[in-house]
């Protein structure tokens, strides 16, 4: 039987005009970043976002994260996040190595999302004393760990406290296509506009090999990012096959075609079933229902492969790639359940 | 004018059954590590070594030698290596980021080589007191930064003292492909024949596009290499394209065909000056030249490109892919001096 | 008008048999701790807790309590403790700095301590997964930050917790001697009978200038803490000094003399005020009460010094010292309120 | 037999007006450094100095060097050093792990002393490469390891390469009060005058119990030590006991005397022996001499404890508290050997 993949957009194929301009890049010239791939990138991102900014390559999400934490939190502070931010939930400790240790502080909120106001209730509980870290940094998720988005407004409102109590504020775009995707915004307007400092725009998960960004909106925060990059290994010698990984992604809105595709097909699978069974509205390109465990069973007999997400719940991811087919069987073996 | 590039190997193109490996990786399978090429290492890796070994992938050097560093060495320890060797001079601190703060205890030694009296002589002189950092691994580089190698006599008398002394015995083989090469002996007598613990085996600057293994001879090493990796943002969700490099590379000695192209090449650079102007003797892919300020001005106006190495010397380094007419070129030029 | 200090018992004097033994040790010997007095802290605490312990000196409990977690989570590793538990509100990152940046994960419960069921679910919801930072230590405070203490059995059953899920135990033991005053039971068996692998004995609230123990009933666990210490700045070369206060604090009980003193004053002031008002019951020597703004003015006015303990609670500690007249003030404006 | 010691002036005991000082500290006040003798620190240094200063109190050299480091030199980069510095040598990793792992650059030159000349060109060693290690800072201590001295010109020559190059100046001044009693200079001279960002000045070796200094002549860097050192488990709650040490040694130039006494203790120990025996000019208050195996044990057997220094030399050390009998005894038996 073959598999059915729904387990996550991580390890869908690389998108075709990607793989080209991998090909394309082949040939020789500078090496780590002074090539001519590479050395576009902050005009490329600066068309995009309508604005100047320095960008820099990365191959993980989980680097470009934890070294955009670095630039912003000491090693002796904090930065807020949701509880279920992938920075707390997922990335091995990835923050606290790079920061040289800072402390994750944690926000409560509903499906990975932070309100202004739990962040602020979070963030004055913290006295201004030596023995408590205190926190210089928030970092939000868009699309969120749990398939929400935020809209440009909450962006804005979340910055909005930023400034108010001296925090940077920073952006895990892992999943940024599917949230512009979702919001048919401008992405000015889902970052720097709304006051965020840097973000890391994903591309892995939408299409490319391994590419993401560092997009340093404050310009002056990557001054360091280049030496903190290499000093975890992150400076890849042959950093042309990355820079034309998001150079053809961004060419021609491949990105957001691609997460529209997935985007759609979440859409497809969440119309799929009963809105009950919906832990959250789906947004993005990730669907959470409340299955039991022997339907799970049941569809793990069809070949759908998927993450238990608690005892009561599923994930299915969506990817760029999902075969028509696949899609169709999920929508047919949930409506039979 | 075109500009003739002898400044790395780092910089190369992929070879072409690299590429073809990832082109044929593209399709879905399991994410991380757990699809079929990356389960695939241990077994490659075994095979080539005559001995069972698990091999993880990473993508760069500086990763690869870091993550291996901090398996061997706590954070409170230090690591012997040669005072020229890539972990001391040229990755940015990234032993001492991944060690936790661990110190690199050098070695003096022509060459970037370390001798075994060299070494005994270094580890004696730190004395057994908690005010001084103690030696818990030692650490050498074949072919060496300057192009020398280490014979497997020589990696097994280094190998005998690190016993002695209670060390554990890392080799940094980014260019372990040319010290074989070279040397015509079997990888196993360079490693673990020789008492090597793990090391870290490069095919990048050898004609893959990003991709190193950490390959550990005493498999109790690796137990927590994977969240090490992970936590370093090093777990590329898609592995399956740095494993099929590697496998693409060990197939039918491709890395072994590649490494003799760009020796012979080095060999031929060598005999094209008067032996009086090498600074060491031509062992690898790498050529260091005493070269006038006036001469490296006439060679960068004929168009190549390299490195000047202190004030007397300029090193040249060639690639796997070097172009006959780049050779045919270089050798008048430096004949013509 | 004079203050009247309850905001904490770590400002308090310096007890006079600690002071003599301070005077006392003011003679020339071996430096660091290779003097008499340091020599002795294993047969000491060997004999005090019945069994053969390796103890080291400290002078702060964060320190102790930063070394001991050091020795039993590594780098990319948790532990788990109270929200709230001292090492994760009020040790300034300590934790995460001497561990070099583990996680601390959170366990919930009410007065500070944590209850075998909630430490075991929030272990079990950490899937073994490479992106999941995993426990490998829980660490607990008698008496706990909100002055509650555990008793030998629920002690032990923290320790059969840990033991199932392999899991290190420390004991933060700032106000051990509190608990044991209070408890009326063996320092054994709060500690290495319900299985606590190292402890944090704090001399310093209770009656010390500077002087804290690492007692390790595992005493593997020793193995590298004086090199970490050291590497902390915390050996200090006159470490007779440290130790002497120790075997002061020791000698003839006065550690259980001290607390009992400070406990007796909480009681007192506990019973001055309507049960109502006790936020938790009162253990040892810390009072939570609910006081509102204008009662808290009031009390100030007098002279009175505490912590607000958030927005409506306020927390007043006993001192092995707090004079009599004191306590009588305290007593009579909590009763006029 | 009774045991003279040599072997360091770290063991010495506590002068007689600092330990009054401790016992008149035995009143309540304020915590952690709120209590009035902390409170006074920035004044009575300033007044010492000459300028404003802030001053922080710590109870290790190695505590106060690290401390000073991270505040000069980010995890990425490095510090320029001699190579037989106390940093480098005897502080077990500390600086290593207070940075953050950035990395001590060697230096070479005698007595432990830098040159001008000789730091300047291993700066310019060093590309300005993403590759390499940037150096952010020099420190040099004063009287060195090997008892020298840096006159205030030498010291302002090490100033001017410092700003020349964009580096922070930091002082290791354990043994400072030697070398300002040694020139008869004032502190000022060989400090901020002389572009000293930063120092350690130490008490402990010089009279103290534990009590050394962290001045911040750019009272900037100053801006999250206490963080910093609470993070380290160096905030100790009792501060006043230490910070009355320090009034203690200032007050009557106290410090002065008894540097001035081990300066003479050295003075007439260099003077029993043959000038060919000195492997440096005695300057402050240590002593290196040529003293053959057999010679050592001759003194040994005489009840003499000091430190071999390497396989030719020994090292005697004066304390501020060493009885005539000793040295006269000592005298005696050099004369003879």
């Amino acid at each position: 039987m073959q598999s059915i993949r729904f387990f996550s957009d991580n390890a869908a194929t690389v998108a075709a005009p990607v793989m080209d301009a991998i090909i394309a890049a082949n040939q020789s010239d500078m090496a780590y970043d002074s090539d001519k791939w590479s050395q576009k990138l902050d005009a490329i991102f600066s068309e995009l976002f309508g604005t100047d900014v320095t960008a820099h390559w990365a191959v993980t999400g989980t680097a470009a994260n934890a070294l955009s934490l670095s630039a912003i939190c000491p090693p002796f502070g904090g930065v807020l996040c949701s509880q279920d931010a992938h920075v707390q939930t997922d990335e091995g400790g990835a923050p606290e190595f790079y920061t040289g240790g800072s402390k994750l502080l944690l926000v409560p909120g509903e499906g990975a999302k932070i309100t202004p106001e739990a962040l602020k209730t979070r963030a004055e509980a913290i006295a201004d004393s030596v023995h408590m870290v205190q926190p210089h940094a928030v970092t939000i998720t868009n699309s969120t760990e749990l398939g929400q988005v935020y809209t440009p407004e909450e962006t804005a409102a979340i910055g909005a406290v930023a400034r108010e109590k001296g925090l940077r504020f920073h952006l895990d775009g892992a999943r940024f296509a599917n949230a512009v995707a979702a919001l048919g915004c401008n992405p000015a307007d889902l970052t720097w506009k709304a006051g965020v400092d840097l973000m890391s725009f994903g591309f892995t998960k939408n299409g490319a090999m391994a590419a993401e960004a560092i997009v340093f909106f404050d310009r002056e925060l990557a001054a360091h990012n280049k030496r903190r990059r290499k000093r975890a290994g992150h400076l890849l010698s042959k950093g042309r096959f990355i820079a034309a990984q998001i150079e053809a992604m961004l060419k021609n809105d491949l990105w957001l075609d691609l997460a529209r595709s997935s985007n759609t097909v979440a859409k497809r699978i969440a119309e799929a079933v009963d809105p009950k069974r919906h832990a959250y509205p789906v947004k993005a390109n990730e669907v959470f229902l409340f299955i039991s465990m022997e339907e799970r069973a049941e569809l793990r007999k069809q070949g759908f492969v998927f993450y238990d997400w608690g005892h009561d719940k599923i994930r299915l991811v969506a990817s760029w790639d999902q075969p028509e087919h696949e899609v169709v069987a999920l929508e047919k073996a949930l409506k039979a359940l």
